[in-house]
């Protein structure tokens, strides 16, 4: 196993010379978070995060969180101290308000903070991610009193959270659950029902837990317009701020998972628990996108996190396994030297350079969206955000699916050997693809909710506004005229497509959705392109710097090799929907028939 | 869990009417191998694994091989008895010859048994298949003795086989081993060294085992060439036949793996254990190529035969799982009514569907290699499975893991749990991409062996013969007018991307292996098309049979769909390797250098 190197230098890079950083640095209420102090911060979280949190993934993998004979959870060695540390360091809060406790930095640095903690254990970094989550949530709906009540010891780290919404029936199909609320004498309420796949749904990491609970009062109608969300904590608290008696929320078991065995996913059983409306009554889904497209940008981000740990020890692998000798060596050879697995490498580097300048960017507009002081502003960088969350999730998700595929392959039979370490990452990863709303769900997203903004417009200007790195690109020298080139194809192609789904969609959405999840990688493969275009034309003023000198090669790479399957997806986006549906659920399994009539 | 339904109809279409299997069953020693009667043994076979062996697969994975204190291996609960049924059923036996116990049936009809058998449990599985590779070596370099001594019991089954290759140091570098051959008085051989990742190395299914080992004689020239092959059986046999006192082979551990966790991958100690060489001296690598050419088709199998598992799985799971509404539903709706779950389930079959023909077209032109009477015809057929096998197996693989992730996303959440299955299938498949040559080396073996074959004349001609397709596409109508539009767009792909290698290769070589895998891809998508195609044609005249029925709109959603990605791929294989190599192993890693300079 390799030891994790934390991959401030591009995460600086990145903020400084391609996504805009400025912009946020200079946003009212943000004079403090400065390139300069956020980058210490950066610098220092990923010096923790390699020597505290890191060591941490392989004992989480292998001894997995437990659910003891007395109901309660147990996470593997080593997670209770990195915790207790992480939070003596504040660097969960580092994002949050100034006013309970927080750091009051933009969000775009909790997203790269987020990414340090995930690489070095993405198991581990669901606790603080899952909490950041239910702060959102409260800081948006809350009472003032129970921001005052929750919210302090929450953004301290010192009580974690949760997100409770799915139920046996009702996963993607969120409208569906049942768990009910029944309103008390006292204005509390009284929550019954079962949770399912609720992440760090207990354990023993804080002495509290503040679950945010999906459920549905008596009268309430069908559907998610009937849903309410309430806070349910694990322990009831006294009036003096201390821990009181048990609420009545129980463990039921923890998911025996593919991956991020660490992480307790558990099934929770509400019984009467008591529980707090946030906001108003059937408010809840509308407090949950809130909490959801915060949620879906890091879940996109896991993607990139656990690939570039998978990559760091696919590179290490791949400089000192001596195997057979490359074309022209007189010697027996690393494997970095042969063509093929530095194909491996170069692809997982530059996915992971596009993919996490295409995650703070959409963090960026997310800031930009809140903090701007001009509205128009604001409005725009929230559907910019809007577009780029989908495709972060998704686009972020599927590479860390493939990208860890990748690093698995260049240990080659190794990579299958638990202990090496390298299948923990393919494996934990999985997971991301699916959770926060699954990747076909963001593809529906895409087409169905985003694309409409504005009847299209919203796309077609953000399309604009990259094709105006063109004239940069034409000015650029022959060593950018391939990435012009194939960026211009590629962003053609975008343009095509996105047109071809303004068409279809109103008059049959079936057809736009059937071409969704090609269609959004084709956002994805573009975007990507783009900004590693961007990171290469910056690049050039920066002599000496080794960040800056691998951008060119990087995204020319990317733009000759990867870029170009954008066009292999024309025919997948903009097919409609009829040969998806031409075969019955009978046909799609008829391969079993007896064959007398062959 | 779904039961596993045994694709029976889909082979036997398949046979008939895509990959000409009929040739096979006209061939000098093939007359009892008519189509009825091989669709016959086909079903019975099915039959078998679906009762017998696919039952076995998840205690399989939960359980696992075990390696006791004492030294021996236990398989998981089921594994004997479904062996020792499988033995009696004779099986492994029918593709073997007569001469020794066998059915003498074209090896077509035993990568289809081995197909079944892989669909049912992939670990067990890997048992007589590895059992057939040892089989093989000795029926084409064994003496008349050694065939008598050791084929019959092989051949029923009583005895298994492995191949012993690796050792810590020589993985894809099989001529840097360093295992000890010397030889005694007797004219046997002392084998003294250690061996890794040997499947079923040890275990409790069969009596005996026996082990092809390769070694080096003490004088032998290095690498390659220097290497020889041994028979060494697990106990010595007495010249009665009856099995003797052990030899010096020990199990020193069995791999904790990701997957195929029912297979036992053994690390193997020979000390001094008594060898028979096989052929002469330095001629192993000779052998093993004999060996391994059928392993690899074998191995691109799995890729199909996995993918069919977790297809069926998930096929089942879109029918039953209940969430949300479809477009125009009046009720809630299976997931399979949703377009993007629809492409989940449509791109599986339709790769499905490919690769089988792909496969069987290969085992095809194996059989006519040797077994037709005309010299010219075998010479042929030798190299269209020279280039059809790296290809199966590469792209067989690749996609199984694609699409048992697929099958895993169909189920949501669920195909994260463990319990679910869909886990299962993803993580056994994932070293089909890495065993029997890792698919980089298939890339390579593609560009840097059969490529050259007279001059490139092997590829274009292939190239040329399925562009034969096109006439019977025009006179199709319109039904067939995208098919024949998009294959012959992904024919003018293949022949430029092949054209261009002809051209660099000679010149260039790492640039040609640059792009080696790319366009290994490339071949796979466009053979696959051509395939479907072939396979949609003949189904006009089929009426009433419904796997006849699903080849069009199989055809032309993999037409339409996904064969366009070998566009994409175009430049990622002609690109050169300029761009893989322009960072160095140091600024592949550098991420994470401090920022003081940003």
């Amino acid at each position: 196993m390799t030891e994790f190197r934390p991959p401030v230098a591009d995460l600086a890079y990145a903020l400084k010379h391609v996504v805009g950083y400025d912009q946020v640095a200079e946003l009212p209420g943000f004079e403090h978070a400065d390139f300069d102090t956020v980058t210490e911060i950066l610098e220092e979280v990923g010096g923790f995060m390699a020597e505290v949190v890191a060591p941490t993934n392989r004992a989480g993998d292998v001894e997995g969180a437990r659910l003891n004979a007395d109901g309660t959870v147990t996470t593997p060695t080593g997670f209770k101290e990195a915790y207790s540390a992480y939070v003596d360091a504040g660097w969960g809060s580092v994002p949050l308000p100034e006013e309970f406790g927080g750091g009051g930095f933009p969000r775009t640095i909790g997203l790269a903070i987020q990414e340090l903690t995930t690489t070095a254990n993405m198991a581990f970094a669901l606790a603080p991610l899952l909490t950041q989550g239910a702060i959102e949530a409260l800081l948006h709906y809350g009472s003032d009193e129970q921001k005052q009540a929750w919210l302090p010891k929450m953004v301290s780290g010192e009580w974690a959270g949760t997100m409770n919404l799915t139920e046996p029936h009702a996963g993607s199909d969120v409208g569906a659950l049942t768990t009910k609320a029944v309103k008390r004498a006292d204005g509390t309420y009284g929550i019954t029902g079962q949770k399912i796949y609720i992440t760090f749904g207990d354990h023993d990491l804080s002495e509290q837990i503040v679950h945010l609970v999906l459920a549905r009062t008596p009268d309430a109608p069908a559907g998610t317009k009937g849903i309410s969300i309430f806070i349910v904590p694990k322990f009831l608290v006294n009036d003096d701020g201390s821990l009181g008696e048990r609420n009545g929320v129980h463990t039921l078991g923890v998911e025996h998972k593919m991956g991020i065995h660490g992480s307790p996913t558990c099934v929770l059983s509400y019984e009467d628990a008591t529980g707090y409306l946030v906001g108003d009554e059937n408010l809840g889904m509308r407090i949950m996108f809130v909490m959801m497209n915060s949620a879906r940008l890091s879940v996109g981000m896991q993607g990139l996190a656990v690939a570039e740990r998978a990559y760091q020890q696919s590179l290490e692998f791949a400089k000192e396994r001596i195997q057979g000798r490359a074309i022209g060596a007189t010697q027996d050879s690393p494997i970095i030297d042969f063509p093929d697995v530095r194909r491996m490498l170069v692809t997982q580097k530059a996915y992971i350079a596009a993919l996490r300048r295409m995650m703070l960017l959409n963090a960026v507009h997310v800031d930009l969206s809140t903090h701007h002081p001009d509205a128009a502003a604001r409005a725009r960088a929230d559907e910019i955000a809007g577009l780029l969350t989908p495709i972060c999730k998704s686009f972020g998700t599927d590479l860390g699916n493939e990208l860890t595929s990748l690093a698995l392959q260049v240990h080659g039979g190794m990579g299958f050997i638990e202990e090496t370490g390298a299948a923990q990452h393919y494996r934990d990863v999985r997971i991301a693809a699916i959770y926060e709303g699954t990747n076909g769900i963001q593809a529906a997203d895409l087409v169905g909710r985003k694309l409409g903004v504005r009847g299209g417009a919203s796309f077609l200007e953000f399309i604009a506004s990259m094709r105006e790195l063109d004239g940069e690109l034409a000015g650029a020298g022959d060593d950018f005229a391939s990435i012009r080139a194939q960026l211009s194809a590629g962003l053609d192609v975008l343009e095509q497509t996105t047109r071809w789904m303004l068409r279809i969609g109103a008059a049959d959405p079936n057809s736009a959705l059937a071409g969704s999840s090609p269609y959004l990688r084709i956002w994805g493969l573009v975007v990507g392109g783009w900004l590693l275009a961007k990171s290469a034309l910056a690049a050039r003023d920066l002599d000496g710097d080794s960040v800056a000198a691998a951008q060119l090669p990087l995204a020319r790479f990317y733009a000759e090799q990867l870029l170009p399957a954008a066009s292999g997806l024309v025919g997948a986006a903009t097919a409609g929907s009829r040969d998806l549906f031409a075969l019955d659920a009978d046909a799609l399994g008829d391969v079993v028939r007896r064959t007398a009539r062959v």
